[in-house]
Parts: structure tokens; C-alpha cells; sequence
């Protein structure tokens, strides 16, 4: 039981002050943040986030990621049993999709119609897979019709779309798309990151078989925890795997024993973000989700027309547009980046830029969750008035 | 610019409540954590992770990476440049440092004397490395002697060491391990989880090339956000990489551009996990690196003495037992969890148990950060003499 010293004993070096940097206590300014993300976290949220920690096997914790899950479970509509949180922001929940999906030499087709479906085609390509991929225009959506010549094109194992796409502000209809996935034998994958908690989204209904969002858009939390779901379809892919999961953090074989019965011990679950999910999904289910959609639909109403007694105009097609992020059309001759820094500087106002095939060309703004409020957008139209008047 | 509906409407479906749980607020109880991990955070840091958040690339939070970045090197006394917090647990800062380095086919070489090491070995084969070990009893080190002919056997390209075994409570010694892994043209990865910010710990003297952490050890901050490292050795088999890291979320090249002059928008941070870890530095670099590893040998110091007035034994000789985590031997006939649920339901206090091969033999007792005082260690002798004897 005592081992010897191992080596020698060697005089320890002397540390270094080079690095020791002096700094203050944070002071943060009192951003309104209405980019496309991170959304400011509701209040409660931030009380709960900062409450004194428990262990990860803790009874009360156990406890917690239960009731954690079944709020899931209501905001995303699913009785899925494999419904939890990532540990990593939203793109750490995207990829744990693919990683566990994803074998190699499986045709993957992901929509692209905006800088998400990029991403999905580059995580889908590093575990693997053939990429296909179809196209729309940034800011359109896929139709039916398109949806099913690809897939008889193509024959995928998986369909990747994004219900929400955050670069955009379109929204892509689901309704009818798993039907044609079913008669293809293809999964249905959809990044709801800019959706759950703010638009309307059935994932049972709409026969979803794996999807992720994130926690800092409608959802009114910190980022850091990334809601992640599989259906029985999905499962079923995932047990029948020939190679493991090329990702030890995000192998939902090892995850899912820690999240289900077992309580095996996997990885420390990030506890403070636990707490902060819980709260955020609590006030979901105590608004209830009907009420919550038509906040944001009204609110983002509001910005509408707001905007458009501005002489602003929207880059998305009402019918699809999200309530939770709109893409502004920057007039002629205005320099995007100048209004965005003014309004960040003059009023504390964060709005994002255009990404992409958009850069330049569009402001993004997210009315999501406690930030989808008519005060905020009155704040937001006032502001934008002045900056682009003076 | 305006496109069509693409599909024609169908009524919604209607929402379930099935899952609409009614929970009330959040009340965990007073739980002093001196288990393997999570410890408490320190009061500070929890008053700076509930604060408003900014948004990823404001400029104040720009600011803030820069002060983590720097804080970082001067916890691990390191003048690397890629120096920055992964956005997951210290399981996924393990991750980035096999996924960025081990390419298919590499010969990785990894020091197993307890759990962390079957981990590492596990990552690595995830990444298509060809994995040799050595092996050491639970709760020993490896000599320089052992570590040069399994280097001159096994020629790896990588190195992997545990520097404090989270599962024993050992410390492995790393001075003169560089200069082998250098003769044998070999990278040194070391886990640093349980001894960054409480055990002696010199980066560049000792030469190590790649190193991770976790924020909820020694650091006193909650998991959810962990430190990684890599120096100019490490960088050059990073840019050298034949294939693409098979993992989107930590692959450094681009991580590395989001952290480094660029600020490329990559994945959003989780913004109050670097308040929390920003905080916790502050609080290593105000107490100082020497006082700080003093205080963890102190209260080490008390503890054992503590235990072995009360008859009890330490697993790890005290040459390399971390201060930090301590494995305290079940004495014969005790019900090894059976003590634990008592001191967690009784007191208020968790203590973890053993792992593997140290299953029901010990108890993990960590002081770490901020819970390394005379007073947590006074409350859980008196505390573990009073369940032990009635």
C-alpha cells in the first residue's frame, strides 16, 4: 500500500508574477440584449443560478435532473424518454446529434438555407459522413415538394433541417416532412436553438426523431446547458451502431446512463447551470406555452410594424418569419456596423449583424424570451429612430 | 426576397400539459462538499455568475477573455498563448486536448494508476489513436525508470499522465518527464483537474505540452467551464494535422480563433461561467500561488493528523499524497456507504467513495479552494467520530 518516492526529490521552481494580473471586481454594463443571442436571462434565473452548489450524485440533484427533463419534455412537446440537457453551449448539443447518429459512410442531406445547415454539413462531415446537400436562398424555407424529389434523389439515413435558423429569421415548416422521411426511411434531425420556448413546435407531433436547441435564446438563460432529444426511431439507430461514438463527452450511451435510472457516474454535470435551466423551463411551464407563443407573436408584431412605420423593412416573408429573431433590411447607404455600434455605446443596446450571404445586408434582432417584452421593443424602436436620424 | 409559403397551412396541433410539471422554486440544502468534486464555490464567485450578462463579442466581455486567458497562465504558470477555458466540464477539456492531438494511427502511451487514465485511454482510441499503457497500482506513481523503457518500448507520439489521480488522491511527480518525452520525441499531456489552484504546479518548468483542468476543484468555482493549454510543441502537431479534428466543438483551429486576436464568432461562450472563472483567478491571484498550495498542505496536514489520532489509515503514501484529495481506508467491517449517507443526511456533508478498484476500501475526502480551511476539516473529523462510533 506505500510506494517509495518515485524520483528524486528536485528543488521546485520559484513562481512567476508575470501573469499575476491585478484586476477589479467584474462590472458589467446593463446590456438590452437583442441579438441574435445570448437573450438576457430572466431575473429569477439569475438568482437561481448563483444559489450554493450540491453534488452530482446528490439526492436533491437527482432530484432536480428529473424534474429538469420532464420540463423538457413539456417545452418541446415530446414524451421522448432520452430528453436532457447538454453539458456545452448549443453547438455542443448539435454536434452530440450527429456524433451519436452519425456512422461512418451514412449520407447525410441537410437543408441549407442559412449558416446552420453549413455547420451541420461540417460536424456531419467530421464523423464521417456524406454530406448532400440542398439549398434555398438565405431567409427562404424548404417546401414539401422539394423536401421529397431530394430525398428520392439522395436516399439519406438522416434529414437535417433548422426549424429556426438565427442567421436568418426564417422558419422552416415541418408539418408533412417526417411523413416523407417515414416513407423514405430516413431520421429527421431539426435545430430548434431559436424555436423551443418561443414558436410554435410540436416534436411528437410533427414526428421529429432527434433534436437540440439551446438555453439562451427563448428560453431566458445563461448559455452553457443545450436541451438535447431523442426519439424511438433515433434510439434504435443509435443502439444498432457498428463503431462507437466518436466523442467520449457527448456518447449518449454513457450520458444517457447518468440522465436515466442508473445515475452512473459519466461527467460532473455542470450543477449551477442545471439550476439556472430548471428555473427558466419552470417559468415556461407557469406561463404555459400557448401564452408564451403568442407573447412573442405579438411582440414581434409590434417590431413590425414598428419598423415598418420607420420605412424599414423585414428580409423574411411574414409567413415565415420568426417572431423570436427578425432580419432587418439595412437601407441604402447605411453602415450597418456604425448603427450597431451606436446603439451598443449611446444606449446599451446589442443588436447583431448579417452573417454570411447576409453581411452587410441585415441587422438581427431577437425579441426572445423575458426579452420579448413591448417595453423592450419600444426601447429598441426609439433608439434605432434617433441613431438613424442623427 | 419574399418567398412564397412553401407548404399550404395545417391546423396545429394542440399543446399537451402531460408534462407540464408544477415544481416550486429551487431550495437546495447547505451541503459542505468535501467529496472529489464538485467542492463549494467561493461566495464571490457565486455572487459574479449571477450577474447580467453581455453579449459574446461585446467589447467588455472581450476584455474579460483577456483577463481569464492571463489569470489562466498564472495558475499554471505557463507563458502559452493558447491558454483559454473550454465551454464544457473538465471531461471535455480532457477531450479537446486528445481530439486536437492524436491523429488516427498515433501511438499514445497513457500512465493508468486509477480511473482518469482509463478515460484518457478511451478518449484517445475515440480519436483512432493506438493506445499502449503502463500500469501502476491504484493510488502509485510512475518513476522516471518505469516512464524511459516504456517510452523506448512503446516510441508513442503522446505521453499521458495524471498529475493528481482524482480517483486515489495520488500525485505523479513530473519533474524530468519532459526531458525524456523530448528525448523520445514525444508530446507530455497532463491532467491537471484535482492540482491547479492547490498543488504545486509549473507548467513550462516542467515542460509539459498539453494540459486541461476543471473549474470545480481547487479553482472554487461550479463545473461547467474547464481550462486547457497547449504550448508551441503541441501547437506545431496541431498545424501539422493531416486530417481535420474529428470534433467540431473543440477543435482548436477554431476555437483558438474566437479566443485569439481574430474573436471569429465560433460557438457562443457561456457567459457566466467565465464571470465565475474570472472570479475564482482573481481569488489565486490575490491570495498568491505560494500562499494558496501552503494553505492546501496546512489543512492536508490537519486532516491527517486529524485521522490518524482516530485510528485511520490513508491509501496513498504521504511522499504523493495530494492535498487536496486525501483516500482514507475503510477500516474493517465498516459500511463504506453507509458512513457517507450518514454524514450527508446527518451533517450536511458529502464525502465521495472509492472507484474502481478502490470500491468500498476508501473514502475521497477533497479540500479544495475555498473549502481548504481549519474549520471544514475540524467540523468533518468531529463529524465522521461521531458517525463511526454510534
Amino acid at each position: 500500500m506505500i510506494a517509495a518516492v518515485p524520483n528524486p526529490t528536485i528543488s521546485a521552481p520559484t513562481v512567476s508574477d508575470r501573469h499575476r494580473l491585478q484586476t477589479s471586481q467584474l462590472n458589467v454594463p446593463p446590456r438590452l440584449l437583442l441579438g441574435p443571442g445570448p437573450s438576457n436571462a430572466h431575473p429569477r434565473v439569475l438568482q437561481a443560478i448563483g444559489m450554493r452548489q450540491v453534488g452530482h450524485l446528490d439526492p436533491c440533484f437527482i432530484e432536480l435532473m428529473n424534474e429538469v427533463q420532464e420540463l423538457l419534455r413539456y417545452a418541446w412537446q415530446t414524451d421522448n424518454s432520452l430528453t436532457i440537457p447538454v453539458s456545452g453551449t448549443g453547438s455542443a448539443a448539435m454536434e452530440a446529434t450527429l456524433a451519436n447518429l452519425v456512422e461512418p459512410g451514412d449520407v447525410v442531406l441537410v437543408g441549407v438555407n442559412g449558416y446552420f445547415g453549413h455547420r451541420m454539413s461540417d460536424m456531419a462531415s467530421r464523423y464521417g459522413a456524406e454530406v448532400r446537400q440542398i439549398h434555398r436562398p438565405w431567409g427562404e424555407a424548404f417546401s414539401l415538394a422539394e423536401l421529397r424529389s431530394a430525398l428520392e434523389a439522395h436516399r439519406p439515413a438522416i434529414l437535417g433541417l433548422v426549424h429556426a435558423e438565427t442567421s436568418t429569421g426564417a422558419r422552416q415548416p415541418l408539418e408533412g416532412v417526417s411523413d416523407l422521411c417515414r416513407e423514405f426511411d430516413c431520421l429527421l434531425l431539426v435545430d430548434t436553438v431559436t424555436s423551443l420556448g418561443g414558436v410554435p413546435l410540436f416534436l411528437d407531433a410533427w414526428g421529429v426523431d432527434a433534436a437540440y436547441s439551446g438555453s439562451q435564446k427563448c428560453l431566458s438563460c445563461p448559455p452553457g446547458i443545450s436541451p438535447f432529444t431523442l426519439g424511438d426511431r433515433a434510439l434504435a439507430k443509435l443502439r444498432a451502431r457498428k463503431t462507437p461514438v466518436a466523442n467520449w463527452y457527448l456518447d449518449m450511451a454513457l450520458v444517457g446512463k447518468y440522465w436515466g435510472s442508473d445515475r452512473t457516474y459519466h461527467h460532473t454535470a455542470p450543477i449551477n447551470m442545471n439550476y439556472a435551466l430548471r428555473e427558466s423551463l419552470r417559468l415556461v411551464a407557469e406561463e404555459g406555452l400557448e401564452a408564451r407563443w403568442q407573447r412573442h407573436a405579438d411582440n414581434a408584431r409590434l417590431l413590425w410594424d414598428g419598423l415598418a412605420a420607420m420605412g424599414l423593412k423585414c428580409q423574411v416573408a411574414e409567413e415565415i418569419r420568426l417572431p423570436s429573431l427578425t432580419t432587418v433590411c439595412v437601407p441604402e447607404g447605411v453602415d450597418a456596423k456604425a448603427v450597431a455600434r451606436r446603439l451598443l455605446e449611446d444606449y446599451n443596446i446589442e443588436i447583431g449583424g448579417g452573417l454570411g450571404e447576409l453581411a452587410g445586408k441585415v441587422w438581427r434582432v431577437g425579441l426572445m424570451g423575458f426579452n420579448s417584452r413591448p417595453e423592450t421593443v419600444l426601447t429598441l424602436l426609439k433608439a434605432l429612430e434617433q441613431v438613424l436620424n442623427h
